[in-house]
């Protein structure tokens, strides 16, 4: 893990469903390390499913020690309910890579995009599909919450 | 501080300033413990300002112990940008609350000024005034965002 020159956390925002992925970079080559989901039950309180959220992202970055994490910005929806809930959770998870000292940087779902399939408004299906060709996943990832996860760290690499 | 039956810490949500104060509650009397505000710079990384705000805050809640934690629910907005930084604050604000093992309260604006001033559509300075009347403050705080936290630690015991 050492020889490593950076492992980055890639998160797909939410609150019920955070998506996550922690990829290595060893000069031009991606190691994939992990990837999955932090879900949250709709009915519990707020407060618990943030608490939920914060902790489990606690113990991914104990287990993976990334070196910075990568996040969707969040700047356009269709109701103002969603933005506040998503940003939300967005603050606890951002708070989680800024207490483990990581250095947060923000994307745009069209960079992502752009970064991932070379068309900022690619389809999900796009984006999963060349997911798995440049990381060489056999088994892609079937929740689209993972692959925008792992599609960001993606872009966080290649644009640095 | 053990024959209080209730400490509240009240919290008026932002992310350049986060209003708070604690307010004990013994019978029907008031007892004003505390308020303040924590202040983050524009100019610095939102990651540095999620955190000042939520280490701060673990601060408060070890200091004056409080047994619930109430604040405002969000729900109107001009703007997206600000709807997006004001929820991440308010994300590790309930977070901090939560992880001090808390109950979270949230009142709507309508609820704290109909609270404290008997109107709903009350103005700042009416707020300011009822503040510092009913908890009998001789030097009322200056900064709305304390006025503010003030009055939904109000709301939350005139609720219970």
């Amino acid at each position: 893990m050492s020889s490593l020159s950076k492992i980055v956390l890639g998160i797909d925002c939410g609150t019920a469903i955070v998506g996550w992925s922690v990829i290595g970079v060893k000069g031009n080559k991606f190691e994939h390390k992990g990837h999955g989901a932090i879900t949250t039950e709709k009915g519990n309180d707020m407060s618990l499913r943030l608490k939920k959220i914060y902790e489990e992202l606690l113990i991914i970055i104990e287990k993976y020690k990334p070196t910075e994490m990568a996040i969707e910005e969040l700047f356009f929806f269709k109701n103002k309910t969603t933005v506040i809930t998503v940003s939300q959770g967005r603050g606890v998870t951002v708070l989680a890579g800024a207490m483990k000292g990581l250095p947060v940087y923000g994307y745009t779902p069209l960079q992502v995009k752009q970064a991932v399939t070379g068309y900022g408004r690619a389809e999900k299906d796009q984006v999963k599909f060349m997911v798995s060709k440049i990381l060489g996943l056999k088994d892609p990832p079937k929740l689209d919450d993972i692959n925008d996860a792992l599609a960001v760290s993606i872009c966080h690499i290649n644009s640095t």
